[in-house]
């Protein structure tokens, strides 16, 4: 697989060449972007009227510059990506690319309604300095939204994007899941190199993996509650919410399953699932911003409609941390 | 109430002062606008490049206009309008302004994901001569869309829309519904005249008309397989799909119901639920779009990702007419 | 169509031997028992042992007498027959045999998990001088209750029943609808007389409704939530659990519906609906028998694990019937 | 913990005794049963008649007895338990007790609706020679089966039983999830030795071994396709389907896993996923029992409404094993 840096040191036409090209060869092992490792989908800070604080952006991160995560993924669910315009969503992508250091990849979220609109989005990303894009299942008309036209939709995006391309499905938010089938079929194309599976079935990744094992295609766990999980069965890193908060640990989780240091690995996942689940499934985006603000991160309020914790939530959250050792 | 023909006499930015002028005065039912009647969610023709075709919008709305419509909605589900942008959105409105009758109603729908966007784009929608605009329950955060969250949204979006707000709960894309609570509580709000409920439970709609009963709050069914129903127990009209296909017919249900004529709506409505469920959950808009094509409307393909109906749909779908005496 | 004194003048024996006589004639309108009107499905008083009080059934009964019930359902799901043994479900039909007067239907759920167990009990239920027996979906193996094995299911019930059949959907309970053509394939067999449909989509109601028209198939509505919007779509009665607290008001709204006096229906459906639901979906059958107190019949405690209501739920229970003029 | 050899010398009324004695004091590991391990949930085989076949049932022990189990689950779902009368369940669980070496565990299911059946059914399966009994939650009254309502049941049912518990959890069939709170509750029960959980949200499982790890409870993964994840987080064995097929392989991959050989296990897991989905979620007891078939087992037809599988299920079914290198 190419390494980050290398990648990086192309322009994004480079690497659309670069990308074109490989798609005009048979694909070699040697030919694809290594997304192993922990990403933090990060958060998007704002000012009290509710516009992007890129200053408070850049403080995050600097921080996160001193966690060996292997990149950053910017505008996945938890950047409320669904709540910025389009060219402030380009605007964010720049921002962070300034900041990442060079061996850092950085992947953005570049999913929208309309197959026309991802391929124009996925584009400005390639060019605002995204290194792969994140692709959500589109997911209005989620009766139509069988195999058939998904994997028409994700193959016009890889046929176009300059930059290699990440699926995503995240069945609690869109209210369905990329099929099994369409992943299968979808990781044949060159420009296509993996999956975040932010759904959490167990069995689903794992026959990902196995089905898919001829490919080099990269399955990443969306979420902390199942990382190791996801490891066990064949995924290679994570996008997590709680990596926002608790990066360090993850990254040591992360490291821990990758050695098979599996006994070590335990512990240290157990006491990860209850902050996961209340930063993520039960108390979402807001409490993530929360608890950032109590780990030395810049969180604050979220966009309307997304509400601040009531107090009884906030206490939640709290307990949901400090009885698993974190506060 | 305000009959549509002096409503639209007036310039959006003197209805907007109306508006401005009714929340500061105790409510009377004189001055609302009365939505009573059928309303067909009009579809978005599209080129074969998938670019808006306008002319195929005009051609549709003159034939729509020997219909006794009470007037359009412009981007209900069926508009694709999660698929515009929002320059496309907002023409599409003006477009459809200057051919409707003056004595119609133009009802577009504004709802985006965050508040401040749903703000701008209903002050728009006005501005291009929406009589009233239609918003959607925002979804993707949908774990954190309680009673609290889209109170707090419809409140801010019907404060300072310049024209009245009808509440949208279309729960089979949106995986949500609008909370009876919630309902209940904007429609004490006097900008906010009613409800399109999609959703289809019989005893909710019932129940809404009921704890609304002092409010002058109007309930639109969303979809004709249950129309009739809607009327019997409070419905004042209905915003249909199928209207877009067989909507004199519709008309006539409407007609029956209102004058009482439950035995004839009856057979009437029997013979309407299966091409209603063809056009809307069993097939969706690619099917609605085929059927307008049978029945002399301009349809055509839908934006990507939609995909067009396979021979076995089409041939469902003729027969979901046919076996009912519609072709 | 027999009416129910003739029918109830014949032994089981004779009753079977009709049916079976029937299954071999053309089917005509008059061969079928007319099942319109109201029926409460009757709850099961238990002793503080937990043990069938056979004494305040009938101290129940007689209250139900002076009703213009069209009979009585016994153990359908209010009935908590999930929690009685067999001998239990048979001894408690012959003590409502013993009280019900001659012109009023005993409609006796006779369902089990297997076909052979339902067939058994049947017998058994026709035997203890059941009318009719009424048979829910078995529900278990759900992802296997598919159209085919419910069709073969009902149908080797129906043939061997010495009792008309009517089939039984309740999906809050057993988690799957009877698939419409299931319904309405086995609408033709003679010893089906109809379906109550307790899932409350009126669409599905109507549709049924329009697709055995020429089958003399009647279809009872499962819930006072949606009574008169199932009238209002040709349901010829309702099997409603309110009945047991609020028999005579449901009595009358049955009775305006069939003399379409909807205006009038209206309003008194309208404040039906929070009582209904408070006793079903909201709070179950613990709140139904805890109502049954407050109206002055025989409610008391259910057998575990069905718990009593907490001192907030019986709050929440009386302000539903309080603030619809109940209480 | 006690072993099975020492345990099985006991009569049942010791044991009885023995757990009396175990909730009087305080616990101990020492006095808990050892359930870690594989054990396949047996099929029951009927004749051609649907009546029990306990000569084939004898065929497949034998078998079963030369593949290195911990024990057989007589009765879980996948032994079409809810077809069985009460006098069939008790004499499938003699016939196996007889035919089952003394140091093999035998965990009989239960479960029954209401708690009093449960009660007595645990009793009996206990005298008929059951080491534990596998209790589900009840689900008919989904809606009122909370964590209340199913700790007092699983409580009552655990007091009075002469054998140690195990809960279990199979939401595909009873439409509920017995919740993280009350199996941490109920954990605490000297007479609950641990869960099947059948649901495999791999998280949950994750949490469930967290938060009981000072009780000495043990979990078990309900489902092969997440046998090695369950592994991976904490759980000490599993109750697979499959198992009646593939037996060894399962034994082995349980092997791998215990022994920390996760790269090995890996590749096996995977093999496995297609198959158990196929005998389990895709195709259910038909399939199970036609692939036991192929593979030197008894396993022929289920009782009815289960239906045979067609065609078309066969070869699907036969290509999930072949296509994973098991046929």
């Amino acid at each position: 697989m190419l390494c980050v840096r290398v990648w990086r040191g192309l322009s994004p036409l480079c690497r659309g060449h670069l990308s074109a090209w490989k798609r005009s060869q048979s694909r070699t092992a040697a030919s694809r972007l290594d997304l192993s490792g922990m990403y933090p989908p990060i958060a998007t800070p704002f000012t009290p009227e509710e516009d992007v604080d890129y200053q408070k952006l850049e403080g995050n991160l600097q921080k996160y510059a001193k966690i060996p995560f292997k990149g950053l993924v910017v505008q996945g669910s938890n950047g409320e990506y669904p709540y910025l315009t389009e060219e402030e969503r380009v605007e964010v992508v720049k921002t962070v690319r300034r900041s990442l250091p060079t061996d850092k990849l950085l992947m953005a979220g570049s999913g929208c309604e309309s197959t026309r609109a991802t391929v124009q989005l996925t584009e400005k990303m390639a060019a605002a300095g995204a290194d792969v894009v994140l692709v959500v299942t589109p997911c209005f008309y989620k009766g139509k939204m069988d195999g058939r036209a998904l994997i028409q939709h994700f193959t016009k995006v890889a046929d176009s994007s300059p930059v290699p391309v990440v699926l995503y499905s995240v069945p609690a938010n869109t209210g369905l899941e990329l099929p099994l089938d369409a992943v299968v079929q979808l990781s044949q194309h060159p420009n296509v190199l993996g999956l975040k599976d932010s759904g959490g079935d167990i069995s689903r990744i794992g026959l990902i993996v196995h089905k898919t094992k001829t490919q080099d295609f990269q399955v990443l766990a969306g979420s902390a509650g199942f990382l190791m999980a996801a490891y066990s069965v064949g995924a290679v890193g994570g996008v997590c919410a709680l990596a926002n908060v608790l990066g360090r640990e993850l990254c040591e989780l992360e490291s821990l399953c990758v050695s098979g240091r599996w006994e070590e690995a335990r512990g240290l996942q157990q006491r990860l699932i209850e902050p996961n689940a209340a930063v993520t499934r039960k108390l979402g985006v807001p409490a993530l911003k929360q608890a950032m603000e109590w780990f030395g991160f810049h969180g604050g309020a979220c966009r309307s409609p997304l509400q601040p914790l009531t107090e009884a939530e906030t206490q939640q959250l709290r307990r949901d941390f400090s009885s698993n050792g974190w506060l």
